[in-house]
């Protein structure tokens, strides 16, 4: 068990055990309410089940999947709060990936102007990226996270055991993360991660608690997003217009996977603006493209993708912000590129399709 | 010009002038939009238009009246905002009454996690009650308040030459947390209070000063509600479960109004319960009816209205928590009474109705 002490919560990253329970307990809430979705019910709900049993929790339920982290489901999270007869002084879990927490968050700290909630992320993009940082909020006006609040929950619980749950390319997605943070903040750990060949041999709880302590690292520095914090940005102002693309489509793409697409066309722009060499350039190429394959984003879609990178929330104005690498293991926010520079990135990657 | 320097913001009570726009430009907003209703597009933005002219704001309409403090009316709100192509570096000014603040404040602390947003409150009640605490929400699931923030804005204007466009029936009902404040805070105000005969004669812009100064003491040792703040709830256990049910009449009551019926039962609580004299219970009967009339609460609805009281957030668990007076200028928080003695308080009100 790994605990990472924050200034107003822990993250503890190992198996749930008693002690959690006994530490829950201690808080003396007047209630406690567990949001599960369709898929967390079945698969990580009874692993909890048996330790809360005592406590008698409510089970608020929701759809699974990133299409129904939406006002509507809000609204019936909340309305099932109020049939449970829950107050301010009740405590919220959140059992589940990345929607279950920034939804189920966001409506704990909305309801009854906020109520207690603790984080039990169960997919590994959870655990590394939504453990840290108070960001929670719903997709709205086909933007994600446009809604939202920074609050901090009680605790992370972050148990690697539920990976076991997961289909393999949801654990794949979750590892663009992690690669992220490496990229941004951590030379070393990419060097090994260059080295990476079988993710079922990876030590998950020390990869983790390595991820979560760099994103930690960056957060505290910079909590409401005015500067450094950008920098955990890298890959998503492309990737997230990209993941809005595709989830319009049949075939939607997870959000590492977005991510890692996102990555690969920064850093053609890193290496355009920022001095990122070719040699890195293409060692960052080679390694999204052989873990994350290739989905070739429509010409036609590509004043879509820029509209919807105006809308970044990191924007200052109209242009677009980018958080950029100038080599591995270091980052530079600010950046900013022209709709023909991004568009060409965007053509960088498209062309990998053979190659990749 | 009175200004109230809070610890993050500033209160300044009197007329609007170019001094206003010049700390508003001073801040470098990339945007300004203005959120009206129907009412305050019509009789107040034109008072603010002019000076506001060099910074292009966009307006942002909604309709008026408490029926639309609602979910759908933040969807509205947001959409506005992105039409307007508006970011979190913008500020909302939020010019309109009680409504207005709360759910513009919301939607504004939430949109993309946050954006700046500046209080011009235009009524008495939304001047003295909403200019400090920043308590933000909306209605939901037919309680007031119930989904929300606590978040403070940039700056908060209160102009009472806004009150020329009140209804005489609105400045009276804001009156009610005039009266409020000085029971459970200030002696000698409730004696001078005692002694107003007629509301046109009043300086609003010193009564206002004084009632918000009150409020502010209280907030700052508990910004969240976990104590001493809820010394603010006197009257509104009871006047929100009031209000909340004339709310689903054709003829709805302010929410001055409510409170200053739900003072009534209160007072005859703390008479009860905590010692109020006989006396002062009459003194404060009589000040209530005298200002605002009486309008019986149907015995059939008791059991809906102690329903609503069992939702409110103040309460620890089931048991319905009230802030109630031993003497005029003092309060005790935490204070329950029982279901009997809560109808029996709505049937003292009731009886009052020959006698007023």
């Amino acid at each position: 068990m790994s605990v990472l002490q924050l200034e107003d919560y822990n993250i503890t990253i190992g198996h749930l055990t008693a002690d959690h329970v006994r530490w829950l307990a201690d808080q003396h809430f007047a209630g406690i309410a567990v949001l599960v979705d369709t898929n967390t019910e079945v698969h990580c709900w009874p692993r909890l089940q048996g330790h809360l049993a005592q406590l008698s929790p409510v089970l608020i339920r929701i759809p699974a999947g990133e299409q129904h982290k939406t006002l509507a489901t809000c609204q019936s999270v909340w309305e099932q709060l109020f049939l449970a007869g829950a107050g301010r002084n009740w405590c919220l879990l959140n059992l589940g990936g990345g929607v279950i927490g920034d939804l189920g968050g966001f409506c704990a700290g909305t309801f009854k102007r906020g109520m207690a909630f603790v984080q039990i992320p169960t997919t590994l993009l959870a655990q590394v990226d939504a453990s840290v940082g108070g960001k929670l909020g719903i997709d709205f006006y086909g933007v994600k996270n446009s809604i939202g609040i920074f609050q901090n929950p009680r605790a992370v619980w972050a148990d690697p055991h539920f990976f076991q749950t997961l289909p393999p390319r949801e654990l794949r997605s979750g590892f663009a993360e992690i690669i992220k943070h490496a990229l941004i903040a951590d030379h070393d750990q990419w060097q090994e991660l260059l080295a990476t060949e079988d993710l079922k041999a990876i030590d998950w709880a020390s990869w983790v608690a390595r991820s979560v302590a760099i994103k930690q690292q960056i957060v505290a520095q910079d909590p409401h997003e005015h500067g450094l914090r950008k920098a955990l940005n890298f890959g998503h102002t492309i990737g997230h217009a990209i993941e809005s693309f595709f989830l319009e489509t049949p075939n939607p793409l997870l959000h590492g996977e977005a991510i890692a697409a996102g990555m690969i066309c920064e850093a053609w722009l890193s290496a355009q603006l920022v001095g990122l060499s070719t040699a890195h350039m293409e060692a960052i190429t080679g390694l999204f493209l052989r873990l994350y394959g290739h989905r070739a984003v429509p010409v036609a879609a590509f004043p879509e993708l820029l509209s919807t990178m105006r809308q970044d929330k990191k924007n200052e104005d109209t242009r677009i912000n980018f958080s950029l690498v100038p080599e591995p293991g270091y980052v530079r926010v600010n950046q900013t590129a022209t709709p023909t520079q991004i568009e060409a990135s965007l053509v960088y990657y498209n062309g990998l399709a053979s190659g990749g």
